[in-house]
């Protein structure tokens, strides 16, 4: 760890907080630091209260809880989609990645996570329950399931599962196999393995 | 380019200011302003704040032009530090850098760049008329000449030499060598041939 002695108490305090960020240590956040203060004074104002108004004035979509500026937000109110399918997420950054495909013109419900009872999370902290109401209050025919592929998203799947069996909703999970463009040789075993347990019939992809 | 389609103006308006940084491309800004939604409204406020307040605040010493909260910085008000040997540097970044080595008890003076034609960077756009001043009237013995060896760094130390042959001062540039637990078999030619010119007296270095 470099412990630099910096010139300013105000240089410092920047540095550190910039330091305090996931995967940016002491050296980037001096680099990126300095550069703010090469920059207008405009600019540094405009970055720093662009950060300040969206902590202070975002909010959650009150049906799907992925992040909105208005109490519901953008894809949830969009009359154009379909919203007897919903694809359950953990974060808001599943849900923009499923958008840039442009292959799902159903809605979400961000979960904010998976069951993980290592770091304390259970259902109760997972949105969960909102989305049992939602399946029970609205016509919902059918449930995609798109979380990750580790323990914690299998045991939050079957967890889902279980809850909404009783209901009248088909339950699906995203497809896992060999990537596009990817190579066999290459693809690790389990996913190779899971791609041949879940063949597809050839004439199916034809009709795609 | 990813351009998602955030469900949030203010969202987008954050990662776009981090987006601007060096180095950080739009995922990882994505990425920064979601840890930053995490965290506590008080957290976010301290980060944003703590650079509008440095750009704000920050002065440069009117000595040395290193950055500092004082008029004077640190460095040149200390009264322990040698003031007849001038170490210049670039940027504050290399003041941080030579600091940390614990081997120079002189002063700085921070050109803020080096003359680059190319980039529009001409003397008067760097801070060498104060460092002439600063020889002329103090009793400064020693320059070191600490830039980058490229050749915008050699122009400026010839620019600099010639400013300052007719007073009497010294002036030194920092060594250029194979570096120290370096292979010769992995060094450049260009520094191993500069590293066989200037060899040393052996006598010399036994006895630093």
């Amino acid at each position: 760890m470099i412990h630099e002695k910096f010139p300013s108490k105000l240089l410092e305090n920047a540095v550190d907080e910039f330091a305090k960020l996931p995967g940016i240590g002491r050296k980037t956040a001096l680099r990126l630091v300095l550069h703010l203060l090469r920059c207008d004074e405009s600019d540094v104002e405009l970055f720093g209260q662009s950060i300040i108004q969206l902590k202070k004035e975002v909010k959650h979509c009150n049906v799907c809880y992925n992040i909105s500026d208005t109490e519901t937000c953008s894809i949830c109110s969009n009359p154009s989609r379909n919203n007897s399918i919903i694809c359950v997420v953990e974060t808001i950054r599943d849900v923009l990645s499923i958008e840039n495909t442009q292959q799902f013109n159903g809605q979400y419900h961000v979960l904010g996570g998976i069951i993980s009872p290592m770091d304390g999370v259970g259902p109760n902290e997972l949105e969960i329950n909102s989305l049992i109401k939602r399946v029970e209050t609205n016509d919902v025919v059918e449930i995609i399931l798109a979380l990750s592929t580790t323990m914690e998203g299998d045991t939050t799947n079957f967890f889902i599962y279980k809850k909404l069996k009783e209901h009248e909703v088909k339950i699906t999970t995203i497809a896992r196999g060999v990537s596009i463009g990817g190579e066999l040789e290459y693809t690790d075993e389990l996913t190779l393995g899971r791609s041949i347990l879940n063949r597809l019939n050839y004439s199916d992809i034809l009709n795609h």
